[in-house]
Parts: C-alpha cells; structure tokens; sequence
C-alpha cells in the first residue's frame, strides 16, 4: 500500500479540528495545525502530525493545558521570560519568537526563554519564524526524555537538547541548521527498530561502553554525544541556558514524555534573535551569506560525492516538493490518524475539506 | 631537563615588557601580558607564551597594528559592532567583552560583533569575562586557518571556529565549555607530532576519507568535525555570526597565520552576555547550577571511569596548582623565549622582577 499525499493545507485543517475537539480555543487549535503541518511539509516527519496521537493521549490525560494564560513574567528590553502555563509548546513558542522579533528590531539582539512549556516540535521551525523580517535565529530546547548520560557516567540525564539556527540569504535557500547534540536523535533509532533494521556503530552505547547495534535493545544504552565529551558538554549548556536560566526542568527534573502523559512537563526553550541591519547593510549581508553558500557548493568533491549540500537545502527542497506534490503520509500512520478522528468526532484526514 | 616553574605575575611581566618593547602602549602591553598569563595560569598552554614568538613575528612584519584605534562603529541598545583596527585580537575582544557586560546589565542580553581583529588566545578567556558580574558569557570566533572542508569536500574553506560558554555557579566551579568544532583542535596534532607520536583514528581524514594516522601527514588530509556533517554545520554557522555578520573574513578569505605574517587578518569574533538577575533571583540560578554539577559528578559511573567531570573544572584546578606551584615552561620553549629576550633587549623570563 502506497503513501497517501495530501496538500499541506488538507493536514493543516486536519490538525486544526482534532486540536480543537481536544478542547483548545479556534486560535490557538489553529497556529498548533499550521506549524505540526509546517514541520511534515519541511520533511520533519518525526515532528509532524506523527505526534498527534502522542499529544492527544498527554492532552486527554490532562497532561497538558488546552485554556494556558501564556504570559510575560519577567521583562527587560532585550528579554522576557515567558510562563506557558503548561500550554501546547508550539503556541508558546511562536509568542516567544514573535516578541524576540520586536524587541531584536529595537534592541539589535534579544532572548525569549520560556518555562512551563511542551514539546514544540522541530527546532528549525522556531529558529526560521526570524526570516521573514530578514533576522537570523537561534533556538535551544531541553528534549522531553533523558536518554544521554554525563561523559563516563550510566544515570540518563541529559536529552538530546537540540540547537538550530536559522541565517537569511539572498538568491539561495535560508541557512538552517537544526541538529540533536547527540550522533542520532531517538526518533532515528524508533525507526531503525520499526524497520527491523541494525543502527549503525557510533549512533549508541551499552552501559559498559561497549557499541550498542540492536535498536530493539535501545533501553538497554545510551545515546552518544557527538564528539564524545563535547557534545556533552554542549548537552549540557543547552540544558541549562533552555532550562534551568529559564526555572524549567533540567537533569532529573525531566520527564520521560513517553512514558508519563499526566505530570507538568516544566519544558525549557530559548529564542534568541539577532538583526543584521543593526551591523550594516542587511542587503549587503545577505549577499555575502550566499557568497558563502556558493564556495561550500563549489568546493572540489571526496571520490563518490556528487554534491555538497548546506544546512537546510535539503528540507527547503522537501518545502517545494511537498507544496507541489503533497505531504506523503504512509499506511501506519494514516491508521492511527483515522481512528484519532472516529475518538475526536472530526472528518478523518482524507475527507478534511481545505 | 625538567620544566621551569615561573609564578604567574612573572610571566605576566615578561609578556608585557615584550609587548611594550614591540611598540605597544603601556596599558595595551599590560592586557595582552595579563590575558597570555591567564591562559597558560588555567592550562591552555597551547595559547598562551608559546603564541609569544609567532605574535612577536607578526608584529614585526607588520601584520598587525601596534597603535591601534579600536571603536564602535555600529550600535544598539543591545549590541555593538567593534572595528579593531588590526589590533592585537586581546585588547579588542576584552572591550568587547566589557561592553556586553555593561549592555545586558541594562537590557538582560547583548552581544558584540569585532571585525579586523585578531587571535586572541583561548575562548574561554572572553567567555568568563561575565562570570564575575554574576552572568553567562558566550563566545565565538573565527579561527585564523583554514582546516576544514564542507562535508564531503576537499577545500578547506573552514576552521575549528570555537565555541566557548562560561556559567557562573554558587559553591562549584563556574561551568566553562571551551572546544573546538573538530574533534581535535590542530595545536593537538602539532603536539603529537613534535612527540612522534599517531594521532587515534577520528583527528583526521586524507582526501580519500580515510582515516589519517601520521600527524607528519597532517597537509595531506584535513581535522574531522565533530559529528560529521553536524560539526561541519557547527563550524559554518559559528563562522557566519562570528565572521559573516561582522564583515569579517570567512571562507576563502580567512589568511592561514602560520603561513602569512604581513596580511590584515580581519578576524572576526562575537560575545553575547546574559544576565541571570533579568530571569528571577541570581542566587537561586546559581544554586540550581551547583544543583546539576552535582547530579553530573554523582551519576553512576561505567567500569574503569574514575570520576565524571564538568567542563571547566579541570582548567580551575590548573588555575588554583598553578597559582599555588607556578606555571611550568617546557625547555624547548623557554630556549625560544629566552632568544626573543635578547632580540627585544627585555630581561629573559627568569631575570623578569614582579
């Protein structure tokens, strides 16, 4: 059985009715339908409408606040601490990156943290929503799952704390880079084991440090920092820059989002936004962006290498292909999601008008 | 023949009568001698006294400014742009890191941008520049040769563009992450080669993508990022904000310094600094800080590990032995320091009154 593919717009309305027969309000059931689509139409598949049944398990628990007041607490001209009280994280993070636009056009650069938040999906959504205003972005989560020790250590408390950063070019694609601090997000090993498939050495440890290869034993290891003692280290900093500066968890405070669908989350992220035009001629910036861009294209290739690709092309591609060809969603899920919709009472996804 | 042990004001002196005797003004002579000190006070060796003799070499070509006129020239309430004017990259980068301090006292974050700078010793050094202000530093820079190709290629159009992060804690030592987007930072290969030593596999790769053993081959291949792909995106992105943004030389346009002592380097760096006190109580930041290194260190450990350790604390026991024993001065060095001695017509290191 083939892929279904439906337009981004037909998930997006999907999305939209099932978040609010969930119970949250037409605007806020609105934005979380347009940035879960936006992440299946990038490519993020692992981040897309994958985790709708996820979300309505942890939101029919009461794990989750379908009524959040999102607000300010904490306030300075180039920052904010925002309180999600425990609303979707995708809903307090575009709050959090539109305010760290406006104050990054006044100030030059500004930082939004936010605690109380959820799972927001992927990174590089948030660290883009600065490209538009011709803004460079950062962003730094703490994962919702503990799945890498300190360096040397066996006690799993760290996540895979993702980074992504989001730079405006000219004629080429955006910059956008969004990576796991560790060699292979969790969501890589699901799949592995779901394709009855052996990872790669390098991807996970065993508790003696030995490689772990069989996905199905993943609770068995670890995952591995990239660099080893530095992709900890980086772990770790984005930890505490997205959490702990933020009063968010961090360390043994997280909870594993898998497992436990009822206790507040306390999620960590950061928004940092940066202006360009405050260092110069932003044209002449973007310029120079897609001068670099062109000298890693055109660099002299290793044997058997047909190109060389830049951070982002690749989903900026995917963009494109999905816009035109529609997002392909594949027979297991389409199931999960036409029983979602006879739970929810909302048109299923293949008859969702849009 | 046994190390030299020098007491750090010792060393401080005579990098600064070397600096003075090489044309800087007397305060200038006195940062740079300070910052040098510090770094090989906190066991950065491969930045500190031993950079003496190459900066002295540059300096004297004429490569870099000794009278600098080091000014904003673009600024906002958050950040600040600053033309170094080809000075010494330490005298630039410790105003840059002053001005940040001052900025994000009032606006919670700032950052500031330098171009035509230069090297300026080990990134940490600037990175802590906030923590006796009781705030998080962050620094990147852009490297002064070019090791690295985009992934998959041959031209190296990169360098290890370090990242540094300095995190102020209670009771513990400040958290401070200092690495490199390699997995090896390339003082490391010139050491295992002066030592005839191989390096292990995953330094280096030929331009076949093999691994690369021999450091005495180090020209013949290039340093692995760390991750693979991801360190690639790393050191690219630290360059863009660190280079790019600044009008700053990136890519192709960075000078190898070992190779070229006369050209401008135009190097680009960048510190951003966060005030704690903006997200809530300082103390309890810190606390909550001290409360993650101990979760880190009491982690169980896997067989054979003695200890789990923190980035940062290992440089701060270095600062405290070698506050406490000296500093130690290998002969080979101490031989080329003694013979810039005489050149400069400054007393030798062991003559140096303090």
């Amino acid at each position: 059985m083939s892929d279904l593919r439906v337009p981004e717009a037909q998930l997006r309305n999907y999305i939209t009715h099932s978040m609010a027969a969930l119970g949250l309000p037409p605007d806020h059931a609105a934005c979380v339908g347009q940035l879960m689509a936006e992440a299946d139409l990038q490519g993020s598949d692992g981040h897309g409408v994958i985790r709708l049944p996820p979300y309505s398990r942890r939101i029919l628990a009461g794990g989750v606040n379908v009524r959040p007041d999102i607000k300010v607490i904490e306030e300075r001209a180039a920052m904010a601490l925002i309180d999600g009280d425990n609303g979707m994280g995708h809903l307090v993070m575009k709050q959090a990156a539109d305010l760290a636009v406006e104050k990054a056009r006044r100030c030059g650069i500004a930082w939004v943290g936010s605690r109380f938040s959820n799972h927001a999906g992927p990174a590089s959504l948030y660290a883009r929503m600065a490209l538009p205003h011709d803004m460079i972005g950062l962003y730094f989560a703490v994962g919702n799952a503990n799945h890498l020790p300190p360096w040397g250590g066996l006690d799993m408390l760290l996540s895979t704390n993702p980074i992504a950063v989001a730079i405006p070019a000219l004629q080429e694609a955006p910059i956008v880079l969004d990576m796991a601090t560790t060699v292979a997000a969790y969501g890589k090993v699901k799949a592995k084991a779901q394709r009855g498939e052996m990872m790669p050495e390098g991807w996970m440890i065993d508790r003696e440090g030995k490689p772990l290869l069989d996905p199905k034993r993943s609770e068995e290891g670890f995952l591995t920092p990239i660099g080893g003692y530095k992709g900890y280290g980086l772990s770790l900093i984005v930890g505490l820059l997205a959490g702990t500066l933020n009063g968010a968890a961090m360390g043994k405070a997280v909870i594993d989002f898998n497992k436990d669908s009822h206790s507040v989350s306390n999620t960590g992220q950061a928004i940092a936004v940066i202006d360009p035009s405050a260092f110069g001629d932003p044209l002449l910036f973007k310029q120079r962006v897609d001068g670099i861009v062109r000298e890693m294209r055109g660099s002299e290739r290793m044997p058997g290498v047909d190109r060389i690709w830049v951070p982002g092309e690749q989903s900026q591609a995917k963009r494109v292909q999905y816009g035109e060809q529609g997002i392909p969603i594949p027979p297991a899920l389409l199931q999960q999601l036409d029983a979602l919709a006879v739970q929810l009472k909302v048109p299923a996804l293949r008859d969702t008008r849009f």
